[in-house]
């Protein structure tokens, strides 16, 4: 049955999802879901058609710039630094921040190679290099990597003269900041130091 | 962003994943494996496009007769029923069934209205005439409701005059057919009462 190994193959490429899993999502689809299966389908077609990287912050954008970047209503003052477009939605959804995002590539790992630059900290210090920006908030996890991160950043940020916060500690170390509760990063965010 | 959020609400049609995993699937696939978004799109197409039922075990089959029916050299004197396809798929994993196979459209459950007409008795009992099968191997899950159907259609078998067995109860009581081991399953195979 090889339409349906591939399948198989194909779902296991899914974060969280190993042999079994994918075996149980493939026959579900094909015999309880087809239309289920042919929205999934069009639904990666689409998005990996429509959405783009946002030439200002980075994230995710399905316009040349994103939505929050053209939303000239927010406060140009603040700039939050989050690694990941995934960060980027959780902050959104917690409806405490106004301000504008850069989006990372991640965060620094000196074991995978990955420094300052590979992540994006150039086009992060031309972007807070804005005369508008007043406050640059480095809203990286906090873990060891995330707090790197933050740190040589926000080194190269204040020797630019810029003010630099970090998301308040309400943030429970050593976990992933998209899996965390909206109600703490609202507090976090309101608590930032 | 509509096009991410339609792919988020796909990914959460499939069996075990919410809304924070849809949306971790979704961030993965678009910013760390375009490619594997595409394979698995084109996965989901194809496998629609190739896998139909088994006109002769109600199987999945990527040609009108499956590939385990259209098997000459398998024992026509076997008959397992199973019910679901996903199920017959890890019975044959087992390796110790060499018999052929009729796919139920699931089990009995009188709340939900599906009695033995729904899950496909009358095919099974066309399939079960031909005069080649002497044993029919009642291969659903040992749940209450696994157990009515083997119940029912036993009886219906039997009134047939035909030999009906069950897997031994190897198979830990209460669990789903789809997720039992495979040593397991080839100890209760060998010990069909
Ligand atoms: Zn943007
Ligand atoms: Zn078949």
């Amino acid at each position: 049955m090889a339409a349906l190994e591939h399948l198989i193959d194909a779902l296991r490429r899914l974060p969280g999802v190993g042999q079994k899993s994918a075996q149980r999502m493939a026959y579900h689809l094909l015999q309880h879901d087809r239309a289920g299966a042919q929205q999934l389908a069009a639904g990666l077609t689409a998005a990996l058609a429509a959405v783009q990287t946002c030439s200002q912050c980075q994230g995710f954008a399905e316009a040349p710039i994103c939505s929050v970047c053209s939303d000239a209503s927010r406060d140009a003052s603040l700039l939050a630094v989050v690694e990941t477009p995934a960060d980027q939605a959780v902050l959104e959804r917690s409806g405490s921040y106004r301000g504008y995002y850069f989006v990372l590539g991640g965060r620094v790992s000196p074991i995978d190679g990955r420094g300052p630059r590979e992540i994006g900290a150039e086009a992060l210090l031309a972007r807070a290099a804005n005369s508008r920006v007043r406050e640059v908030i480095l809203a990286t996890s906090f873990t060891a990597e995330g707090e790197a991160t933050a740190y040589v950043l926000g080194e190269a940020l204040k020797a630019r003269g810029l003010s630099v916060t970090r998301l308040a500690r309400g943030v429970p170390v050593g976990s992933e900041l998209e899996f965390v509760d909206l109600g703490t990063l609202a507090h976090a965010l309101a608590d930032r130091r």
